[in-house]
């Protein structure tokens, strides 16, 4: 039997898309309408069966049991506000953003039946056209329930994300906002920096090793100003952090403290190691 | 014919076994002999076919028509050195160091036919147990002649890179140094500092971004601590430039900017779609 009878997936992109096509797979939803912004994006999903059809205006949460809202982190408030207005009693919201404590919030004021997700999925590519029904297997997915969230919902949508393969890990929003400054959002804001501080000129010369330290600025713009903007608190800590750390790289060169500069390096990689 | 009748390879890691294999695989040497300070290396660089046979003493060098230096950077000069007592006129040598204008002022006087490579090739992943034949397709390899350096040896050299799938590309010792700081040793020096900022138990929640931006700080440390006391000066250099992007971003998070903080995202996502 299937979990769902309806879900809507709102925002067809890489996550939306890949989420529809991991559902239908294997069968927890009985019908997976999706909607887009850019209506090519959504034909794209059904094309490649991620999605059974297109919709085409918000009323179609009205038959719905789930609806996913897979859009950028500062558009999701706003959407469940209007999302709010059409679902029935007891339909399950969740998104599936990288920020949690402002969505959780407003989101959770709006819709009783709202639980804040974020697989640790994805890529720097963007949209259906790079969608894989495997994405999110092997994968966490934080939760972040609030004291008011029901038990039946948390349960049921710790199953969902546990049959399409992620691993759950239940955190407030809060805790989830600070660890992804530190292990997203940040290497993010380095990998910017980084690319731009390379001389233009220089880029032919860059390999492997400045390939993945800058793989992520890549991505789409837009996505990521909302999710620095909502995130900016954490951020600005955690880029304190590594300010301090870059500091201390500098003063060890610069007085060629050989010794300490090994003792640095060799802690790095053992750290690194740490990191499965 | 072989391009070569011995050649000899000092050190036996990743890059000079690969070396080996790729020399031999292609016939351009008649013997490969391989030495190292590990003799297990060695033992295994020959039973992965990469060399024919574990030289036990430098002396070996004295029937070679090409010696390789494949040692960490710290190392290269006081090998050269002694290398030089032992090789016959016209033997040329070659390194294969991330750094060039020390090892070339140095090696260059003591050996006349003494010529500066760096294979933009390799990975945090070091030893012979790492080798592969095709570690140099496909990648750049950056020569490094002086005034001094003759024609006929510089020809050969390129031949060499050439015939193993690289595309050799000459510059000065003092521009490859300028630009490697930037496109490698910087990159490495924040992929530490990144993985140093992350606290030990959000590691769990680390996904392909921050894998990605922190592969390089598992590198030796012994190695980078080598290279990056031999570009001490451009690297701090290319710090500073990145503290200036860093700082960029910071003021812009501060102010709230989200105009200003989306045109830099986009134009890192633009600047990095250069990068091939």
């Amino acid at each position: 039997m299937s979990m769902f009878k309806r879900v809507v997936i709102i925002g067809t992109g890489l996550i939306g898309s890949s989420l529809g096509l991991a559902l239908k797979k294997r069968r927890l939803a009985q019908e997976v309408i999706g909607l887009s912004r850019l209506p090519e994006n959504a034909l794209l999903a059904k094309r490649s069966g991620a999605i059974d059809s297109v919709g085409f205006s918000l009323d179609v949460c009205s038959g719905a049991d789930l609806v996913i809202l897979a859009v950028p982190v500062d558009k999701i408030t706003a959407l469940a506000a209007s999302v709010a207005k059409f679902i029935k009693k007891r339909c399950a919201v969740i998104d599936v953003g990288s920020t949690k404590e402002d969505i959780v919030l407003k989101a959770g004021a709006l819709i009783p039946d709202f639980l804040g997700c974020h697989p640790l999925a994805g890529s720097e590519k963007r949209g259906a056209g790079n969608l894989q029904e495997d994405l999110f297997k092997g994968s966490i997915c934080i939760i972040t329930p609030t004291p008011a969230t029901g038990k039946a919902l948390l349960k049921k949508i710790s199953a969902l994300w546990k049959k399409i393969g992620a691993r759950p890990v239940i955190l407030t929003a809060k805790e989830h906002d600070r660890i992804l400054a530190y292990t997203s959002h940040l290497p993010h804001l380095t990998a910017i920096s980084l690319i731009k501080t390379v001389p233009e000129k220089y880029l032919a010369f860059g390999s492997s090793g400045l390939k993945d330290a800058t793989r992520v600025s890549a991505s789409d713009a837009g996505l990521w100003r909302g999710i620095f903007m909502a995130n900016r608190n954490n951020l600005l800590a955690a880029l304190k952090s590594f300010r301090k750390e870059l500091k201390g790289l500098e003063e060890v060169l610069e007085k060629k403290n050989t010794k300490k500069l090994e003792k640095i390096l060799d802690s790095a990689r053992r750290k690194r190691g740490k990191l499965k």
